[in-house]
């Protein structure tokens, strides 16, 4: 009988495979098998040695390739079978990733496993964009929304306790229903800078876009 | 004259070394001057190369070392000499780090720049603590406020959007209040876990670590 395997669970970052952690690249040097999400971009996948496996699990939005419950059996599977994994999510593994749903499935099978925390999207987009997620005077407070529920549940968050203007708000896998939290937002007292046109916009940018969230 | 220099305005992730990004690693070695935080740990201080220059200009919550004010000049100063500086600090630098206040002074003085996200403590502690930032059915929104205000202001936020039982609640620099905190919050709505003990514990915690805070 094989001796368990050890799972790591690791975020991968933005995309950018510099701006993966100097552990994660570790990690899948030493793996014997990575199984990965589609966020995770071809230069990080370039990065896996030539014998190590590889095992795509990608997620689309409104198109799940391997349910959640399948990808938790075929990470169980693989570490009962004694192989050492990474499973390398986009961003941040505990940040609208799933992972702890992942680390259930494991914590049952009783599957040793580490989590390794990766940035998240929002700490790529503020720096690249420019945008600082807290300033002095503007905002003190952060907030981190989905804009996709699972199943196709409707969006049906609390906009009134959302709606700060003293706060940055960062809403992820927010592109089809872009529309609606804007318009929530408005509702519930949020200034729109351009009143004029931002809704049009904003209408324009989710018409453009939506082809490739759905 | 000289040329003008480069900024990279680098996060150094939590504290561990591997949770450095790739980039920061390789900004460090090629940099002129590392100009850091408190916040940075000794193990990233120790990938600093022999030949590169060291300026602390670490922040002590209730004790600031050098204003900050006194750090955009030694930063712009640098930057004028043609000098290739890391400023690096903890975290991220735009997550409860003030890097958009060291962006503005860089901007006013036409310097280069570039900001490198880094693994901001919210993700670190979650990764370690096995508590997932996000989880299914019990936590769609994550909030990240700060227990501390520049100037000792009174920490007036707004408790009752806070307290949103499906959130999460990040609170950063926040063991000096953390009993107002708890208290304001619990007024505002949520619910205590261990309503015998939990505010009589926080006291203890917060006695146990002032010490290290003020």
């Amino acid at each position: 009988m094989n001796k368990t395997g050890f799972v790591s669970l690791v975020g991968a970052g933005p995309g950018d495979a510099e701006l993966m952690t100097v552990k994660a690249v570790r990690l899948i040097q030493q793996a014997d098998v990575v199984v990965y999400d589609r966020l995770v971009s071809a230069d990080i996948l370039s990065l896996i040695p030539a014998g190590v496996s590889r095992i795509s699990v990608g997620k689309e939005v409104g198109k799940h390739c391997v349910p959640q419950q399948q990808i938790n059996e075929i990470i169980v599977n693989l570490a009962k079978a004694g192989r050492n994994i990474v499973r390398l999510k986009g961003g941040d593994p505990y940040m609208f990733g799933r992972g702890g749903e992942e680390v259930q499935a494991l914590n049952q099978h009783q599957i040793p496993f580490e989590v390794v925390p990766g940035i998240t999207a929002a700490s790529g987009c503020s720096s690249y964009s420019g945008i600082p997620l807290t300033h002095r005077g503007m905002s003190r407070r952060v907030q981190f929304i989905t804009g996709h529920f699972n199943d196709n549940e409707p969006l049906d968050l609390n906009w009134q306790s959302i709606a700060d203007p003293d706060s940055t708000i960062v809403i992820y896998m927010g592109l089809s229903n872009l529309p609606l939290a804007i318009h929530s937002l408005i509702d519930a007292g949020l200034s729109c800078l351009n009143p004029g046109s931002c809704c049009a916009e904003w209408h324009n940018t989710e018409a453009a876009t939506c082809d490739h969230n759905t």
